[in-house]
């Protein structure tokens, strides 16, 4: 397809969806940001010009034709999640340039790196021990596992524009999956968890304890964690499975770096102490991506990183274009009415039909709508109150539909490379193209719809949930 | 220096501001912030580390010290004089990348390369030609000017790393400098002097015409725009002083060149193009930094530019952090009470003194006060009414006192690096190192001030103001 072809398409969607009939509850703002939404969307499946590049002319569009003030355009560039994501390429970048990230690396394939797979498992286990205690899914998975799992990338050999499929694309795939699960596992695994539990609370008079959401996550959970990491084994085939000698190699390896240098041990107490102030934050309330770019600024006037080296952050960059532009749009989506109209068509929609299959239908329903959501939280805010209600007035059993909503609001995370911050941090390592990240993706999203639904229900009676 | 110690030196100045005991009408937030924001031009001069690194250190501090919240703190990235400032960067890439750039530098070293003095005098007319129809200095001198003579350099052999003294420097100060006196010079060449006229009609009931504002400003403002450059080039001392032949090189690179080349073209279509929208913006009010990236989309889609050369431009994001980082601190002192205390103040001071000595007085603290301001707009908003408030209580002739302070307020942008949206693009160019740029600029704001007050008060005399 030439560029011209790819263009026209794009246009015909934008004017299609721009001269729509506005149905009323949605401000004609808000169907002309939907209809660049949905452009921008097309643009980055055709790519007539790279991802940031059409997110760009989106972000400008929005602007020239009066949809949104030239503040609003440009508001995704002071996101907060978006510079936490930025923090996490620049934690990379120091861990990759003092050499500490390929001496942690080392040391996990010598522990763990007698086969891929069990390297991969080693990883997941490492971010589920430390989720309970770090509500920033963006923080855990982009800024302490995104770091290492690039170093064993590079350790193997596997670089993104040589040789992604050696063993790159399999672990970044493995890990950003195993993080959406994880997310769903814990009440204090995801920032908005907390935020579901206040809906629910609201609307429903339920308290949902810390127990309450592990004990429904703990089997079809371990279930998702077990399967998913091979079923993408499967179908990236990493040219590295198994290596006998993984141990004497990365011994060799370890011994050739000799003693830590002064730049890696500065790197790694920086890094611990990220890691640290995260996990407490209960105790201290400092936002997480100021914790980040505090790390940043140490590296910085430590000499671990000099401006250069930030500047030359090319990743950081485009991620903070094309996300920002994305979260940006999304947000006016919400603002705009574009969602509560959607919800409340949703809603028209599931009258019809018995509590039990208007249930199960709310749940894939609100599961794919993330197609339209940049973040979690966002997805989260906008949505869950509503579709609870729908629930409750269909006569669903009020905990099951809270606690299925909420590992579902995780769970969705699955389908897009911008559907939360870790995505955009794991999707431009630049391993795995964008339809092959939304191919599996959606594979994946199939299989957890189905653990959580078709094991779940029967395992939340057996827990009493209703 | 070595770096300890200049950090103890940054350190020492944050802390003493920072225990300072808090004057009323200031929130202690504000005395915070103004010891960052001092720690950081220190940190500016001192450069423990590059600029970048000192500004995002300071960003950093504010939202860890609890000064402002995380989104405050981030909030300069999404700032639309910072979007235009990138624009400049990306149309200046544009240029040197298709040739057109090259092209147009020699079109002006033929007709004016005669002397470099009589080059920077025919940029500076351009300049003064198009600024009474170009309210914003940031897009007529970074967007428009600012790409040719980053080209005129170049084809001068003269790049910032290893050759600025040739006739970079030179040409990038002189016409940094004649911007802002252009600027001062009409009611409509430069955005805020709009709002200066509404603020002295609500003041003093005078309305300041065009004609009237150009009555005052055209012989101290000629003095100046000959005088400036002159300075500033027996200072910079160009290599490059005169080339006779200059019009036989022109001519034979520009023969060498051949025809213009179909990205050239569409550079030079799109570049006139966003001239002309910006010309008209009268008649359409799209915002100025819209326009600036609605030509960088076109470059993207019609592939004058592809998202690699964009990612590429350091200059662009090494802005985007200290320029953003500056507005944002600037803006919250006045928010937070610091610089209505600091008025209040000079106010104060003034009332001891004979009206006469009063005015002078009050316009040179104006003047100087923009060490504190990273906009003309910002200052003008902030201090512009105020100001002229004591002038009247003083008994100043109001005329007077409103259009030497209108002239000031934007002649006061000599004095740094980010007193205006084009010195950051003048300055990240690279020419012209930091303390160079503060001495030249506290130089030629010497030369201003003495020909604005000494000749500029005897010919207002003349043209009636009092």
């Amino acid at each position: 397809m030439n560029v011209i072809f790819k263009l026209s398409i794009i246009l015909a969607v934008f004017l299609l969806i721009w001269f729509l009939p506005v149905p009323s509850g949605i401000e004609p703002n808000g169907i002309h940001l939907f209809a660049i939404f949905c452009a921008t969307i097309i643009g980055l499946i055709l790519k007539p010009v790279d991802m940031g590049g059409v997110v760009f002319v989106g972000i400008v569009i929005t602007a020239l034709t009066g949809t949104l003030t030239i503040k609003e355009s440009l508001s995704g560039f002071s996101n907060d999640t978006v510079w936490l994501i930025l923090s996490a390429f620049l934690i990379s970048r120091g861990f990759m340039k003092t050499g500490v990230g390929k001496r942690v690396a080392y040391i996990f394939i010598r522990l763990f790196g007698r086969t891929t797979l069990g390297l991969s498992y080693s990883l997941i286990m490492s971010e589920f021990i430390l989720a309970p205690a770090m509500p920033s899914n963006t923080a855990r998975s982009g800024g302490i596992f995104y770091p290492i799992i690039r170093s064993l990338c590079s350790a193997y050999g596997s670089e993104p524009d040589k040789s992604p499929g050696k063993i790159g694309s399999f672990l970044i795939l493995a890990q950003y999956h195993a993080d959406v699960i994880i997310s769903a596992m814990f009440l204090t695994s995801m920032a908005a968890n907390l935020l579901i539990a206040e809906f629910t609370k609201n609307i429903t008079g339920y308290e949902i304890q810390w127990t309450t959401w592990i004990l429904g996550a703990i089997v079809p959970g371990i279930l998702s964690l077990l399967l998913v990491p091979l079923v993408i084994y499967k179908i990236t085939q990493p040219e590295i499975k198994k290596s006998a000698k993984s141990k004497t190699i990365a011994d060799e390896e370890l011994k050739k770096m000799g003693k830590m240098k002064k730049n890696e041990k500065t790197m790694l107490v920086i890094f611990l102490f990220i890691l640290s102030v995260w996990i407490t934050s209960n105790f201290h309330n400092v936002h997480v991506t100021t914790v980040a770019l505090f790390g940043v600024a140490l590296m910085i006037i430590l000499g671990v990183l000099n401006w250069s080296d930030i500047l030359g952050e090319r990743n950081a960059w485009d991620a903070m274009i094309w996300f920002g532009g994305l979260i940006m749009m999304a947000d006016g989506l919400s603002k705009y009415g574009v969602i509560s109209w959607f919800s409340g068509n949703v809603s028209n929609f599931l009258i019809n039909f018995p509590v039990s299959l208007a249930l199960i239908l709310m749940l894939v329903i609100y599961f794919y709508s993330h197609y339209g959501f940049a973040s979690m939280t966002a997805h989260i805010t906008a949505l869950f109150p509503a579709f609870l209600g729908v629930a409750m007035s269909a006569g669903a059993p009020p905990l099951l539909a809270a606690l299925a909503l909420a590992y579902f609001s995780n769970l969705n995370a699955s389908i897009t490379h911008y559907a939360t911050g870790p995505a955009p941090i794991y999707f431009n390592s630049g391993y795995v193209d964008l339809i092959k990240w939304w191919k599996i993706g959606f594979i994946v999203s199939v299989i957890n719809v189905i653990i959580w639904i078709g094991i779940g229900f029967p395992y939340w009676k057996f827990c009493g949930f209703w």
